[in-house]
């Protein structure tokens, strides 16, 4: 992929935040890393969703921040995103929303459990919460701190078969192999969490999802012999 | 009825799923029986409503599983919809969705009890949940043992006058003489589990609706003197 | 108004509740009185909205139920819509749907108190609800019974000031002056019971707003010194 | 900025209402201040968004009530926004609405607590609840009275900091620099408000942002050295 490609990726992709629901005003980005995995693509801050283009995506150097291409300031949020590319190595793609429901979970700073087959379809098991950052770190480099917490919550959580998180008082992360696939998995926490809301409201005690199941919903669609979905032949 | 207009049939009951806003990225499928009653015609796996068309549903034995037309894979789901082909006769139509409110009742593994008319005018009594599947039935043939613990759960339970269930820690599966029947019934489905949530945070102890107002309700839609809707000589 | 214009306010006060997003499936009618007081014009029953045309609504007299106009069979619910302009005499509209949040209340049997100056504006005091119909009354002739106990619950409650009721384990039902003022009552009903549910989330004790601003936002907007919106001449 | 540009605005952000579905029917008003300061443009009352055109925005003068510009009468609400102007200096745009969420925590008479940054990123602590009004205030000069009890509950909060207030029994009002800035608040007070209700469903007990989370957040968004959004010479 050309950068002018993971430009418009980009682009399309934190255009579908919009059309499916998952921002209010300027509230959400995506970025994506490039193939040499030393560059990302991110959205410029405050630019409204509708009127956002490629040439508009703003290209940063993953290692030191410095904008490589674009006139207008990345996201403000461009640390965070710099810290999960470098410590989490698999994936191509990330999105930060406050997207409402999965926000609700983060402001109450419980991780959300897994209730459900459509939990596991993307989750493979409860997405964690984080700690919440002490006044020394919100002093020292807030963004670049809010992307050390995540790391430091997935010390024992492999990233790439739960791509999400909650940070405390704050809202989701998710990522992904691609940019559209963080944005589908930030839809999929915004959908549980929903749900998850409601089970808990029709009983406060509900159990998560037996292992079995869990495991077999995740591997159905994630696994070494994943059945859902077309195969590259088949589309 | 021939085939490619059963084809068409399931693709327009599908995208309908898209417009009532039941389905999250592609998480529902409805199929629908051929006249004859031995072939099922259901959604490819993993493609989006708003890209289907008729030539792309594939057509499915039910007996067997063998895939008769169509180029693409059928829905992961495929062998739950065949079993409840085989056990409900009079069924046309499988509609299956994650919708939220529905779903939410699945997880939190409680039947949904009949709370008022609009739950009646569809749903003749509580709509029953699944006991979960054990590790056996997961690790055997996933889908195949779903479609059987339905069955199962509706061995007293009359699948016309009660077309849907609530599976277990997973999501809804309703059904009609048509596909489009199959999709109308979703759509009730997740609007009187909705209010069913708001009915239970009014009153925890809400009591079900009287039977005779139950039977009523289910005679005058469904009964052999409906008088609901337009008869075929009004139309 | 000629038979012909009652016929195209009442298709369109029909298609707002589409718009409004009060319906799900065909959930719901509206009616309106002839200048002459002796017909009522109603949507025909199970006909989508997106389709209804001014033709198609029935003209029926109301003292009778014969059929005046039309050529389709009218809503099942005529009957009620029947009895309440029988009974309310400066009703010109009446709008019945299940609208969900308002819905829940009616199946929980709770009256909708006043908690604010959005449900004072709309209705002058809590939004009642009526007791279940017998068994009996349900086997004799349900939709004019539901007709009645609505008037019944209204003996010592002003139409004009309450045009509004929740029949119990059903569904609402408004009115107004005119088709479009029924339905708009309709929309502040939903938009009311919505917030009201979640006022009670926040305070299960919540307090009535007081009486002084219960009355005095019905003054504002209904009183003979009415001081909102604008004026006839001002138009 | 001429009249006719003011007019303009007011029209467009009483327009942006509807687009960000903070409306029902006709419930809010948006104003803006003239340049001079000595008056204000708003929405005439009772005229459907859909419909609204700048030379329908009334200009009054803030100090006497008077009309200036318009043939149409102004929102019934002109008072409560007079008052705010001659209170807050800052101002120049005020909005209101009844949103169902924030109405919610009016309703209930209870702040709005800050329970994470998509608050704080807008609203430097509590959005503060007034106090109800007095039967005398009300047979008095019921709006203007409601916005002198919006000043009363303002006296050691900083109205700058917390562009935003709940009206007891009543609904927000939030305010900006610019007519387009207090709906950008509203916007974001019916998305906390929402998010809020959901926390305090999870959590009874949330505890509000670390202090120093909160002042964060207020900081990099509107402090001296803020850094979201793009500068002027970005742009």
């Amino acid at each position: 992929m050309t950068l002018e490609q993971l430009r418009q990726a980009v682009c399309d992709a934190n255009r579908a935040l919009a059309s499916h629901r998952l921002v209010t005003l300027t509230w959400g980005n995506v970025s994506g890393r490039s193939d040499d995995g030393e560059l990302m693509a991110i959205k410029p801050s405050g630019v409204p969703y509708a009127e956002l283009s490629a040439e508009q995506i703003v290209v940063v150097r993953i290692a030191t921040g410095d904008v490589v291409l674009g006139d207008l300031r990345p996201s403000s949020d461009t640390p965070t995103h710099r810290v999960l590319y470098e410590a989490f190595r698999g994936v191509g793609g990330v999105t930060h929303t406050h997207s409402p429901r999965a926000t609700a979970w983060a402001q109450a700073r419980r991780a959300l459990p897994c209730f459900g087959s459509t939990h596991a379809d993307h989750f493979h098991g409860p997405v964690p919460v984080t700690r919440g950052l002490t006044a020394e770190e919100v002093a020292d480099d807030y963004e670049t701190q809010t992307g050390r917490v995540i790391v430091e919550r997935f010390e024992r959580i492999d990233p790439q078969a739960t791509p999400g998180v909650l940070v405390a008082g704050h809202a989701p992360f998710t990522w992904g192999a691609t940019p559209a696939a963080s944005v589908e998995n930030a839809v999929a926490l915004e959908a549980v969490a929903a749900m998850a809301l409601d089970t808990l409201q029709l009983d406060a005690a509900a159990r998560p999802l037996e292992p079995h199941l869990l495991d077999k919903h995740h591997e159905r669609k994630h696994g070494a012999d994943a059945y859902y979905g077309q195969t590259a032949e088949d589309r």
